[in-house]
């Protein structure tokens, strides 16, 4: 079994044996991202860029502990409905290198239509 | 290398051709995280239970889409930040143990400050 | 003063006197908005509809008190760029009343780009 | 009628002539202000300021457009569920004023947790 496939039985079996798999459906684990992801923003909201690092060096576990709410959540959702985060991380890295020719956009933190695309 | 790793490295070996490492810090990898979640949500807004599941699977591709987003900006912070994902989730598994103990909370949607604690 | 003006003073105000203008950049506000309203959401993760209401009829100032959050942070951000929130909403309505003619979409929960737009 | 009940009543009536009241729960309302705050958001990530600025410069009604869209969510919950904005913000401003005395907070950007609250 992969590290990730593991990981998600982890997570679904800690829901199965408290048989709360009923109430995971996907706009609730979707909510669950948005908002984990919101408890780490909280941290930082306010804080310049030295004030961020100062702040993950003091509380590390705080930051950890956000990511791994937010990756609970993703690997829940990719347990519950059958999907393969490698695989779908593979893809998407696959269409980002069309869209965003290294060539191209070097150095520039521009979305992929505000790049000169034409040559 | 483990699957993890492996994937960080994908994510980082992208970025780095891009010189895109500069921009990447904390505080905009979170918003990331954020903002890939909300288009997920985007999605689920005003479906019921039904719907989401319809919407899925007439459209898995911007599901996964989206999931790989999320995916791509948490393996980003992992790398960048020296975190291991495997090892975060693991003691927050451990910790969620202990806060929802499967005989006091089976089957009931309660945080862990709603349920009955004492015994 | 208009109603907006009078509440967009106060927080202006209260920012002021604590020298805060310096931190209140667009992002952070932003950030603001979205860090509030997930509060709301944590409120309301896996509850379903009579349980949200429930929570709400028990707790209403938890609701009453995110949601101030959110209209701090959207006072600030208007009166900070000089928006001027009540031309905003109406210029909006009057796009929607274009996008979602009322007897196209009456009783339909679809996007403008799902339902049928010919006749 | 104030100036926020007549906003109010413009969303409202916007929405019962479609017989759209029907999908508007609070869960999805609150998903609602998540995901335009998030929008926002997403103009700005991995912004530094002053391409922040220059970015609401150059496209002044994008940034107007999505504070339009938090608007007009949170005008309809609190139209739906008869909560008060601004008596909610002015408990709130309260209440901030308790929380952060501005002799102890002054250039401080810090939490009400995180300042030295002895004398």
């Amino acid at each position: 079994m992969t590290q990730l496939k593991t990981l998600q039985k982890l997570v679904s079996d800690f829901s199965n044996e408290r048989d709360w798999t009923q109430f995971h459906n996907l706009k609730d684990l979707a909510i669950g991202l948005s908002t984990e992801s919101n408890e780490l923003l909280q941290y930082l909201r306010f804080k310049n860029e030295a004030e961020c690092l100062a702040f993950m060096k003091a509380n590390p576990e705080k930051i950890e502990d956000e990511l791994a709410d937010v990756f609970y959540y993703l690997l829940r959702i990719a347990d519950l409905y059958g999907m393969d985060l490698e695989k779908g991380l593979r893809q998407k890295m696959v269409q980002n290198e069309a869209k965003y020719p290294a060539d191209k956009v070097r150095g520039k933190n521009l979305k992929y239509d505000e790049y000169d695309q034409g040559d």
